[in-house]
């Protein structure tokens, strides 16, 4: 096992009938928010109107912030900015899925900073402060309602790239199941595969070796969320497979997986973050199309890995790591798409021509996150495996 | 799954090397610390020295309180009340295992009451308020350095109980696996026994159902417990062992596990505070003795769970749950034996005639817990099934 420094101090309040102490929470934090949200579901399925009714009721003024997108934008980000400083917030509630987190956090860092809040994002400057973040979480897949990451995509130039800081970790998160029997299958199946993708990127990409615990940890949250799923696709207003799946949503990427694993790699992510920079899809479908392809290319390199993927995740059997690791692939992708998650690019209208372009995006990102090894050719033949 | 909340907020530093990090964490919380240990182990194997040089370099002073002895008692702890009081200590550091920390924790609330500190452990005062609490860990088991709990005996009328409050809650603990090679095979064997039944506590006794992610942490823990313990005992300074130990320690007792179940009980903790209230044996060895007697108690009443604890961690087959169970908890005693922990009662000679005087003792106990059901009657059954 590495050394490890292992601190998450979010609060989660976690059950059905739970959203109506938001008020009281935001209230240790300050005595005015901006309320940010996306497009307008909230408003349609109560939400929207329990969050305000208990920020009332906490004696809460709020200041509202709609309109962030899947794959939330800099610009409406920095929108967010200019008006918590004209309304001098205390604090940044979001009340939404891991795009409206992100841009609340995003809000909540760039409100502090003297300069444009891009460059957190690019690396040239670090985050020294943020205003306290809350949430109450309506899709539930990112984690990013319990860790300290956010991503944001720069329109202009197609940039989704992303900052990490313990000042922008959320104080407190609810989380109700029930908000999500209304989610759609195909976000139900998105989220799965984002769950899915923070695990095994971890699991595949690390520098430890013989840390069993670890290993179980994802074997056992893959499986959780994968019968879960199963029966979210049949029964989506069961309320414990959804409450599971919001759970085990949080362990996926809350640094608890990854304590002790050493330096850890996201490579799927980095070249999905280019297909939904380009195309804004989502990024669940992104990543089942992705996370396949790389476990490809990566047949020779981590053949045993994935071999114990095979076995431990769909009990393949027979003999030779490769055979087995192959016939692991093959059933991932084959659950993803029963699922209604897409594992080509050509599924999602992605001609091969384009694949030089995603490469170029990828390849730039790849610079600003040091992952050595991931060329334009490498990440070429990685997407050419998802044709 | 059931509502819950869930905030842990320690600071959990992990590694090799990583002990000299103490002094700049604890300036963090003041100038002045009272410096709490056991017996002087840590004088011998050079912790001291680190904690000590480590203080000195980040301009701590501190306030030497050693002494603290397993199952740690309510006179000491008052002394270091006093002691703390008088040299009006900023902070607490506790250099130990769970006993020194639990002292530790006791120490910081009892500083702050108005009263005797032993109030707080029969609930008859709330904590309202403690000094910060630091810890760097020399025994892995209690996952005292990462939860809200401590456990103190009051020797004159032979009570173990305990005190539970997010106040004395560690802020920072340093876990260095190297520190567990000197562990003996005894208090190695204790340690992995009391890890263990801190989570199959909750196993079987929740009130949840349809939690399988929890289920499946809690075996996947155990097994890597398990296996663990077993290496240590061949090779008493294997890194990787020690560390799987120390982290898995932490996850079965800091409160993930039992996220969502619901409302637990200890039962076998509740017995065997009175076996180390009375005889004053290690904890670990009395709750080898204690938990698989209660689990041959409940085998008409949790046949099914029982059941599958034999499936999942002892690969037991065959026809009918019943059966399948008893072999699980012979595998368990196996097990204890195997490593060195004692599984009757006349192992540690405690003879048939004082079952009374035992029961008598956690009965009382079961009033304070609020454990219905834990009749004397019911708790002499038990322990003779550990005869």
């Amino acid at each position: 096992m590495q050394n490890f420094v292992f601190e998450n101090p979010t609060k989660i309040i976690f059950g059905k009938g739970q959203i109506p102490k938001i008020g009281k929470e935001v209230s240790r934090f300050g005595h005015k928010v901006l309320l940010v949200y996306g497009m307008g579901s909230i408003l349609k399925n109560g939400i929207y109107d329990q969050v305000i009714a208990s920020l009332k009721k906490a004696g809460v003024d709020f200041v509202d912030f709609p309109g962030v997108k899947s794959n939330p934008v800099l610009s409406h980000v920095q929108k967010g900015i200019d008006l918590a400083r004209k309304e001098n917030v205390d604090a940044i509630l979001a009340v939404g899925g891991g795009s409206v987190i992100d841009a609340a956090k995003s809000i909540s860092a760039g409100v502090r900073a003297d300069h444009d809040v891009w460059d957190f994002f690019t690396f040239s400057k670090p985050v020294t402060g943020a205003l306290p973040v809350l949430t109450v979480v309506t899709v539930s897949a990112s984690a990013s309602e319990m860790n300290s990451g956010a991503v944001v995509t720069k329109e202009d130039s197609c940039q989704k790239y992303c900052i990490v800081s313990p000042f922008i970790q959320p104080k407190v998160s609810i989380l109700d199941p029930t908000v999500l029997f209304s989610l759609s299958p195909e976000y139900s199946a998105y989220s799965a595969v984002d769950v899915i993708a923070h695990m095994l990127e971890g699991y595949f990409n690390n520098t430890a070796s013989k840390t069993p615990l670890q290993d179980r940890l994802v074997e056992s949250l893959m499986r959780t969320v994968m019968e879960s799923t199963d029966i979210i696709m049949e029964e989506p207003d069961n309320y414990n497979a959804r409450a599971n799946m919001m759970w085990s949503a949080i362990f996926g990427f809350n640094g608890l997986l990854t304590a002790g694993i050493g330096n850890v790699k996201m490579p799927a992510h980095m070249i999905e973050h280019s297909l939904s920079a380009i195309y804004d899809i989502a990024h669940g479908a992104g990543l089942s199309i992705v996370l396949p392809a790389w476990m490809t290319w990566a047949l020779d390199t981590k053949t045993e890995r994935l071999a114990q993927f095979a076995r431990e995740i769909f009990h393949v059997k027979g003999r030779g790591s490769r055979p087995i690791a192959q016939k692991g692939i093959a059933c991932l992708k084959l659950w993803f798409e029963s699922i209604g998650s897409p594992v080509t690019l050509k599924a999602v209208k992605i001609p091969e021509r384009d694949i030089d372009k995603i490469a170029e995006n990828a390849f730039a990102l790849s610079q600003v996150w040091c992952y050595e090894g991931y060329t334009k050719e490498v990440i070429r033949k990685i997407l050419k495996n998802a044709l």
